[in-house]
Formats: structure tokens, C-alpha cells, sequence
């Protein structure tokens, strides 16, 4: 509610009489009341008053009753009356009220003619996320979850952070390639005002706040050259002059963050010598970045293609898993991994969506090692999007992201958890000496995006420090969906005192293979007869276990869930694990197919045991285990199928938006 | 299913023996099987077969079974093969299938060696109408109507037909201007092939039809200067090599019409040395325009305004209306009207929509009077499309579009019409002297919409030949939730005789109105006993009552559904029919709010009779009835409110491709 205050008379003339007649100039909202006090117009507090109206505008009393009746009444009974219009006012001061004030003998005491123009000031987005903008959505100031929710979404723009050259700028200047760039924007409309040039000394004001302006851009269609209208730290633009509706584009720069909650409100203003008259305003929420669990099907698994040809019966037979799975291997060239064989860890694949908008979108860790060159190689494309994460720390081995993964969808005590659990690795300082943790600035994004719960296990009892040495998910069509594969040192060695109570305890493990230039092969006996490793992987099982009862819980799962897969660790000479035989709990999922690490375990007529175990477990779910050789080009380096290659998947089939997230 | 044909040898080497070795080069596509035949290949059908693998490419048999077995068959027994390669290659030739025959000695008589690089053509759209391109839509090359269906959408562009001066354009391109100009595009994706660059003689080639390349245009990301890859006649383009998706973005420029159904079906194909060796294919239909009917909610009137302030008065009254509606008034000013006061002539405000998209369209009537320049003042802005139908043939009265309505959604024998029927005018040449009907590509124009079955009625006894000038639809809370109001001689003449009977037959029509300079007041005595009126009205009353029985069957009315509205008519010395007194019927529908002519009839105590009446009948329906005087500004010209406005209306909450049509 606006207040009308009589400052200013334009025209105050005493006629011969003691008669007066004033006249004012105001401005009127659509739909906005006016309150005008008659005690302040009225030449006494005995007056009688009388009301005439010009144009579209009505005029309530005090209680709300609209004045029809010309019939002069009391001031006293009538102390203030509202003025509204609804129909904006195409020409400049259209509307008119005459205040007639007359004394008991109807004599004529003074008379106020306010004369008005009406202004529509109805700034319009998304609001119920159907991809077009709507007229003045009741709710679109709000923001609301859920499939019955409003409120409007942006993206975070997909190619910022991609530093072009001055000359490729240019030439996307010029190109349509602009267009595509930024075809992932939303829209707002600002609604025609009425009047395409104000009355004087009025403008209408896009505003948000000084911190907003640094997270987005918003660019006028009327700017001829493109600049942007808000961004860049400018908080606050004037809108030019026009006749009609003016799209407005504007695009996300920050995905939400510890210091950002993702929530951008955008205010238009009709503003009259820097007094606001009166504000309209729309909220958006910034899309977050979503990751994609093993349930949900492949697309593309990228790997490095390593020179010398190092790789190349790997990637030969991974490529026939991939084909298998209906999906596509995308052998990544060396300039732009540069040997760098972890393609896992330099990248996160996600997404990130807005309705009738869906862009993949790469985390960049600040592990920065030689494929930090391949962000750039597939955002040059317009198909994925960009985010990175630096910080003024070190990046240690926990901050690559095969110590990152994502859950299948859960229930936890009531609970729903629709897209799955973050779930990265972290330390136990009351265990680890020197312990390394995700570095805060990663940490930080990841809670922010919210609708993945982060939960941080134990990680940093490993020498590379990554959880993916030893959990992944697998589907399942079980009522839970997935089942979750955990590393087990104990069922190795369950699994060999039983070739040893078969009288196999001189088969050998790791045949035919070599660890730093020696024969790596070793036998059961010899294994179970290490003392030293036998209680290393004593320890380094508990440390698992630890982690078995923090996923069981925060994850909701029961023993029945969970798949020991045979592994063992030694101690890297600082106390932390690193893998005994290839590790295939670091295996990927390609919908029921399973690229896993050759363990080379001990065999009896040509059959790997431990290979055996896995199918015996894994095949009655449906699952085909494909074992692969990684030694040479992952296992000697300390990682595995998992640690070498990155998948991008299909997103979820909900939308995030129509989740009503109970745990935020 | 694609042939190999040996017709080319790469090398072919006699060894010393009669041992042979062939290669050949060659390109298969992703999960399109290739077919061999053995007997074409193999030195005897008495030899014996065996054949090895190279990269991700499978073998099966004649009856689809997968050859896994290394041990050699006779050729008889397997005369075909067929080869299937589920992966692009990133390097060129990186599959082979070695052949080898053998007699039954198991000595070698020839080898084989058929080198396979493994190329994807794949164009992908949004087939399942999200607003997101999918991967692979299995039925992107079809088109299903239906909330389940599929199929994807394309918008005509919404500023073709607009003729920018050559600054403009300029201008245009410069800015940002032209992304909002083309934020209607659809999307198409080119999904990565695999190879940066095609084997040599290969292409990947985009086309459409002859005739499609004139409805379309599509641009590829690729091209720096946004010049268009197809259209203006172009109907196959080359891509250019990427190693990554290309982006394509595709504009309708043609409405559906008699020669162009709207389905725009799209072709990727892979081309070696003019031989297509395979296709994928995508299908488009191009969005219908769609008129919005009387029970959608009003946004804006809009409404010329007239020089020396001719219907200044009738205006302010109109927009007082417009405002308890909560709609916008919009005067036009004289440089887009010239005084030509008949906006619902020249124009119609549809609208048209795709998944995430929606513009209003103005269809421009081949009537060119002074308001043929409004639309030119609309399309200025990006919020409204057009579409115009000009022909070689002159235009008449029943070209306007005051002879285009579109009823509510109906229900007609069974069948549904969810966003109504559309209704014009035409002639009964059996009836009418010098016929006039609308012109054909109007007519052919409305039909191929489709989407609103259009229905001819006969206007032509008019003289200005409106079907508004008889019939309306006004929204009521009846289970058709609508009634018919149709114009009546009978209702009029009905009520003067119940007045002439109750003693008040000197009571004054028109009065205090003026004609061609002559007082136009009339007596009730005076009209009823005008027997060559009574006779006019009697024969105008039998072209209405023809008209009520076509639309009762065409829209499944009955007689409650049906309101008569007093009007009286006369000849215009031509044997057609202009009113007598301002037309009620010719109304405009606002929500709840109707404004109606006043029809100034014989009045008793200061009620006119005929506005008592229509009170009467439509207040029980929940209608506001406003009479306002148009007598000078419209009436004496021949028209009403509803010929002197156009109303742009909120859209149908349903999509059009959403519905499964029964009557297409």
C-alpha cells in the first residue's frame, strides 16, 4: 500500500471567495492501493466532501467499500480513502479524482484534483517450470519444492570457466555459436508498463543484491552490442524506455556454495527521484550440480589412450564390455591427459538440469596432473557443462575423485533420498598419522547442491586414499535396488585357507606377473603364512568395517545388502594400505555389465578362485563379470579399471525440482 | 541390413601355392548389422571356414547365432554371416575379420581380411517432448499424438513475414537481439561419430525434401557466420568433421497448409562416393496456430484509437470493463490504424507452442485496410509470431475476421474437440444474389491446422457478412460449459409486442440517436407496423435459424444451450442485412464481464427494455452485463464492440500434442 502525500501543489489558486483549489500529479500502480488521508486535504474537520472520478480508476473508504454514490458525506466519517486502477495508462496523467470539500450550507470550501498515471510494473519468469513464462504467477516471488511446487530455475552457464582466446571470442561473436552458448539460459519478461516514456523523473530499476550481481548476468534484448545489464558486480540497471514487453536473458555463474544458497531474487522497481514507489520481484533457485550412481545407464566411458600403445589391449577389451552394455568408449588422445592414466580422478561427470534444459556438467577437481587438459577438450563442445573447485591448499589424494562417489536412491529411517548419497573419503585423526582430508572448497560444493546429502566415510588408512579402492554400488533388483560391494581382506583369506585345507595351498597368485621387475608370483601358503600381512589386513578390515557400519547406517542398509568381494592391501612402509592383487571391488558398471580388475588370483584347472567368487556372487543378480587385465596399465600404478576411466551416464528421470527433499 | 560386396580388392597376392590372401577396406555402422556372404568369398563350396576377430566386432551366423567358436565349419553349412560392431572407432580400420578356407586336409586355400572402420550416424531430437534432445529416442522417426506419445515439435519462427530494412538487420545481428529473436529454434543433435575425420570418400550428409527446404531453414553451430546449412531452397548439406556432437538448430517458416501436412522429416546419412550407406532420420511437425475461444481468460483489448477523439469516451467506458477483469487495455495509435476502427477485421491473435515454447500469433487477413499496420507494430517485439495468407484473388467483407470465430472446447457424437471448433462464413449460392465466400487460402489454411476443425456456416445474407454479427459463445457453468448466444428477429419482436400490448407502443427505439444527419428515434408502434421490416427480419430470422441448426449438430448443442439476443435487421437495398439498432450479439467476452453495445431500446422508467432482457437471461449465468455506446464510433459504421476490438487470450492449459484427435 502506497501512501499519497500531498508535498507538492502544482496549482493552489485562492479564488475571490475564500475558496481554494489545489492540484497535484501522482503516480498509481496497476493494482496497487493508494491511501490518501482526506484529514490532511480537507479545509476543517466539519467538512463535507464529495468525490468525482475521471478514467479507470475506483475509490474505497476506509472499509473497503467502493464509493459509488456521489452524495456528499462527512470528512469525519470518511477520515481516508484508496484509490486503485487496474489498466495502465497509455496516455500521462489519464485519471483524475476531484475532492470537492463543502461546508453544511453546501457552499463550496476548497476542491483537490489529483491527477494520475498508471504504471504496471510486473516482472514474470518460469514459475511453474514448464519452460515458459508465465503472466504474473501468484507465486513467483516464492520458491517452493516439489511436483506441486513453483519457482523459477536457472542454470549455472556452461561454458564459463572456459577461458577463450580474444580471436575465438571474436569469431563466436560472430557466429551462431553464440546462440548455442547460450540457448541454456532462462528468460524473464518485464511486462509492458503502459507509457513507453515514463512521467518525468521516472525510471524502472532492475536491482538485486551487490553479492547476487557477482553469481549471474542478465542482458537486455534492447542493448544492441549485447552488454550486460546486471553482472560483473553491477548491481542495479536502469531499463530503457519501450512499448511492450522486453525479454530479459540471464545466466548463472556460481552453482550454490557455502557462502551462496543458490537463491537469486531479482527486483524491478518504478522509481521516482530515487524514492522507490513501489517493487515487483521474482526469486530463481541456481540448478544444482547432480552426480549419477551406477544404477543409472552409460552413455560414454572416456579413457586415456596412453602412448607406447601401453593401454591398448585394455582399452580393446573394455571397448567390447562398453559395446555390450549398448554404450560408447571414448579413448581420450594424449594431448590432453598427457599419460595421465586417472581419468577418474582429475573429473566428476554430473549434470545439471532446468526444465526443457539439460546440460552434463564436469566438477574439475584441484588435483591438476595431466588430464586436467581434458575438461577443456569436451567443453569446447557445447554439451557439457564446467565447474571447478581451487583452493590456496594443497590438493592431497583425497581430493581426486575416486574418493568420490554417489549412492543408488535410499531410504534411511523414513527418510528419502531420491538421488542417492554423496559419499566421499575423509580421515580418522585418532588413527592416521598426518592425516589428509577432501579439501574444504570441495567439501563446501558438495553439501551446497544439497540434494545429494553428502556423508564423509574413511578413507585416508590408504596409501592413494580413494573409497573406490574399496566400495562401489551394483544394481540389483532387490527392493533396495543395489547391492554395495565392500573390499574384504577376510574373505581373501577365508577364501585361500580353504584352497589350503583343499591341498592347493601351493597354487600361486599373482602368476606370471612382475612388481618392480621381479617375478610377482606368490603362493597361497606363502601369503597365509606372512604373518605381517595377515595382521596389516586384520587392521586395514577394521578400518573397512568401520566404514560397513557408518554406510549401514546412513545409507539404511542391512548385512543382506552388502557383498564382501575378495581383496588384500599391504602396508605402503608409512601404515596406510595399498592393493596386494588387483583390486576388483574397482571395478565400473555398465548396467549388468561389469568391467573387473583380472585379480590373478590362484587358480585350479584354469580357473581363477577368486574370479570364481565373484561370479558365484555377483551372476545370480543378474550380473555378467567381465575380468579385464589392468596391471600394467593401472594395477603397477596403484589404481585400477575404476581409477582409469569416467563414465558419463543417463540422468535421472525425475526431475530435481519435484523432489520434496524432507532431509534439507 | 547392409551388403558387403567384394567388388573392390585392396590387395590380392598369389603366394607360391594356390593359397590366395585378399583385404579389403570397408565402413560399418554402429549397431547396423552388415551382411557376407561366404559363397561369394570362399575358392570352393567345398571348403572349409574359420574366421578370427580383431577390435569390438561380432560374428553370427545365417540363423543369428554368435560365433564364438574358433573351430572351422564347412562353408555349406554357414553361407552368410553377418558382422555387428556395437562402438565407434576412433581410429580409422581398428576392426577385422580374418576369413580363413581351408580344404578338409585343413590345408589353407585363402585368406580373407575384411578391415572395418565403425562410424555412428546418429541425429537425435526431442522426440518425448521435455525440451531436452534425448540420445537415440526409439521412435524419433514417428509421430504419435497423445499425452503418451512422442515425436518432436518445431515452432515457425516467430518474426518471418517481417520485413526489416537492411540497418535493422544490421543492428540485429550485432545483438543479443538475435538470440531472443531465435530462442524459439528447436534443437537437433549430430552425435559424435567417432572419428574427427571420416574415412576418405565418406561424407556425412543432412537433407530434407525439395519442398521441405522451402518450409525450413537449419543451422549448424559449426558454421561461424550463422549462415544456414539448409533451407531457401538448399535441401542437403555436407557436415563438417568434429569429434564431437553438433548442434543443429532447425526454424519452421511454413504453417501447415493444403500442400504442406507439417511433418518435416529430417535425414543424416553417411555417403561414400555418392552410395548411401546408411540413414538415420528424425520427423518434426510443425506447430498448428490455434485461436483462442471466448471462455479463455482475457489478457489485453486491444482497440484503435480514433482522431479527434471519436470513441475517446467509448474507450474510457470499454476500460473500466477491462479492468474488473483484470485485463490490460491497449489503444492503438493512429499510425498503425490510419482511422480504421475495425481491429477484429484485420487480424486474429492465435498462438502456437512446442514443449518450453510459446508465442502468441497474429494471423494477418488478406484484408489490407489502414490496421494492416498493427501487426507490423506487435511483431516488433519478440512476444508475438505471424502469419499472413495473401492471395491473387481480391479480397471481400467475408475475409475479415470478424467472420472467424472459434467455439469452446466440444463434445460431438462421441467425439471430442478439446480446443473447439473453429467457425467462419461463407454463402448459400442458392439463396444469395453475386455469392461471396471466403477466400481459399484462408479456408485451406484454417483446415490444415487441423487441430480445431474448422465449420462453414453462411454469413453471406450479412451485408457485411460476419458470423459475429449473429452468434457468440459466452462461458457458463453448464455441463457444455458454454452458451450459444445467437442474434433474433423473433425475440425482438417478441418483446415490442409484449410492450405494445402492456400500452407502451409510443415508446422510442434509437432514442435521441441520429442517422445520416436525421433523428433516429422510431416507435415500438412504428417497427411493428413497418410490414416490409417485419417481412426482412422474417427471412433474415430463417438464415439465423439455418445457421442454429448447423452449429447444434457441428458443435452437439441442444436448445438449452442455445440464448437468444434481440436484434432487428434491414436491408441494405442489396438484400443482405444491417442492423437496425446496435447489435447486443456483437459483444465481447471478458471473464465474467461482457461488454455489450448498448442497444438503445424503448425504455420504461429509464430501463431500456432490450438490456432488462439480456440482463435477465445472462445474469443467472454469472455475468456482468456493461452497455456501452458505440453508436457513433462503431454502430453507424457498420459494426460493434466486438468488430472495433481483438483480444489476446491466456492459451489452452492443455498441449495440443497432447490430445489424441478423432476427428483428424
Amino acid at each position: 500500500m502506497r501512501r499519497f502525500f500531498p508535498t507538492k501543489t502544482l496549482n493552489n489558486c485562492h479564488s475571490s471567495s475564500q475558496e481554494t483549489h489545489q492540484e497535484y500529479e501522482d503516480i498509481i500502480v496497476v493494482d496497487q492501493p493508494m491511501q490518501i488521508s482526506l484529514n490532511n486535504l480537507a479545509p476543517s474537520d466539519q467538512a463535507i466532501v464529495s468525490f468525482k472520478t475521471r478514467g479507470e480508476i475506483e475509490v474505497y473508504s476506509s472499509t473497503n467499500q467502493l464509493i459509488t454514490s456521489l452524495n456528499p458525506v462527512p470528512v469525519r466519517e470518511i477520515p481516508e480513502i484508496t484509490l486503485l486502477a487496474r489498466t495502465f495508462s497509455d496516455r500521462i496523467l489519464d485519471r483524475c479524482l476531484q475532492i470537492t470539500f463543502q461546508d453544511d450550507a453546501c457552499c463550496q470550501l476548497s476542491q483537490v484534483l489529483i491527477k494520475l498515471t498508471c504504471v504496471r510494473i510486473c516482472l514474470d519468469v518460469d514459475a511453474d517450470r514448464d519452460g515458459v513464462i508465465e503472466e504474473d504467477h501468484p507465486h513467483k516471488g516464492d520458491w517452493q519444492w516439489g511436483i506441486n511446487g513453483h519457482g523459477a530455475v536457472l542454470l549455472v552457464n556452461n561454458d564459463r570457466g572456459l577461458n577463450y582466446s580474444d580471436e575465438q571470442q571474436k569469431q563466436e561473436d560472430q557466429s551462431i555459436q553464440r546462440l548455442l552458448a547460450l540457448k541454456d539460459l532462462s528468460f524473464m519478461s518485464v511486462r509492458r508498463v503502459g507509457l513507453k516514456k515514463l512521467p518525468a523523473e521516472c525510471q524502472l530499476c532492475l536491482s538485486v543484491d551487490q553479492d547476487i550481481a557477482k553469481r549471474i548476468r542478465i542482458y537486455d534484448q534492447l542493448e544492441q552490442r549485447g552488454d550486460q545489464l546486471i553482472g560483473s558486480g553491477k548491481a542495479t540497471a536502469q531499463l530503457k524506455d519501450t512499448d511492450r514487453d522486453i525479454i530479459l536473458a540471464i545466466e548463472g555463474l556460481s552453482y550454490p556454495d557455502f557462502d551462496f544458497d543458490g537463491m537469486v531474487e531479482i527486483t524491478l522497481s518504478l522509481v521516482k527521484q530515487g524514492e522507490i514507489l513501489y517493487s515487483d520481484r521474482v526469486i530463481f533457485r541456481v540448478a544444482p550440480w547432480i552426480m549419477t550412481p551406477n544404477t543409472l545407464a552409460p552413455i560414454t566411458v572416456f579413457v586415456s589412450r596412453l602412448s607406447n600403445g601401453k593401454n591398448e589391449q585394455f582399452i580393446d577389451e573394455l571397448r567390447k564390455v562398453v559395446g555390450k552394455a549398448n554404450a560408447q568408449i571414448d579413448p581420450v588422445p594424449f594431448e590432453f591427459h598427457q599419460d595421465d592414466p586417472w581419468m577418474r580422478d582429475e573429473i566428476e561427470i554430473g549434470y545439471t538440469q532446468a526444465p526443457g534444459h539439460f546440460i552434463h556438467v564436469i566438477l574439475d577437481s584441484p588435483r591438476d596432473r595431466g588430464l586436467d587438459h581434458f575438461a577443456q577438450r569436451q567443453l569446447i563442445g557445447t554439451d557439457f557443462g564446467y565447474v571447478v573447485r581451487k583452493s590456496r591448499y594443497c590438493a592431497t589424494k583425497l581430493d581426486s575423485f575416486g574418493n568420490l562417489e554417489v549412492s543408488p536412491p535410499v531410504t534411511v529411517n523414513g527418510i528419502n533420498y531420491p538421488f542417492g548419497r554423496l559419499i566421499f573419503g575423509g580421515t580418522r585423526p585418532e588413527i592416521i598419522h598426518q592425516p589428509r582430508r577432501m579439501l574444504k572448497v570441495v567439501r563446501d560444493f558438495l553439501y551446497a547442491q544439497k540434494i545429494q546429502a553428502p556423508l564423509e566415510i574413511f578413507s585416508d588408512w590408504l596409501s592413494v586414499g580413494h573409497i573406490d579402492e574399496f566400495m562401489t554400488f551394483v544394481p540389483a533388483s532387490t527392493s533396495k535396488g543395489f547391492k554395495l560391494l565392500l573390499a574384504s581382506t577376510d574373505k581373501s583369506y577365508e577364501l585361500l585357507k580353504q584352497l589350503r585345507d583343499q591341498g592347493q595351498a601351493q597354487i600361486l597368485l599373482r602368476q606370471g606377473k612382475q612388481l618392480n621387475d621381479q617375478p610377482a608370483d606368490i603362493s597361497v601358503a606363502d601369503v597365509l603364512n606372512n604373518q605381517e600381512l595377515t595382521s596389516q589386513n586384520q587392521r586395514f578390515q577394521e578400518y573397512i568395517n568401520w566404514n560397513r557400519e557408518v554406510l549401514k547406517q546412513e545409507l539404511g542398509l542391512d548385512e543382506e545388502d552388502i557383498i564382501d568381494i575378495p581383496a588384500l592391501f599391504q602396508d605402503d612402509g608409512d601404515g596406510r594400505a595399498e592393493t596386494f592383487f588387483p583390486n576388483m571391488v574397482n571395478l565400473i558398471v555398465l548396467n549388468q555389465h561389469l568391467a573387473i580388475p583380472k585379480p590373478f588370483g590362484p587358480k585350479i584347472k584354469d580357473q581363477c578362485q577368486f574370479e570364481a567368487y565373484v561370479k558365484r556372487v555377483l551372476e545370480p543378480l543378474g550380473k555378467e563379470c567381465h575380468f579385464i587385465d589392468d596391471w600394467e596399465p593401472y594395477f603397477r600404478g596403484g589404481g585400477e579399471i575404476h581409477c582409469g576411466t569416467n563414465t558419463r551416464r543417463q540422468p535421472f528421470t525425475q526431475k530435481w525440482w519435484e523432489i520434496e527433499p524432507n532431509f534439507l
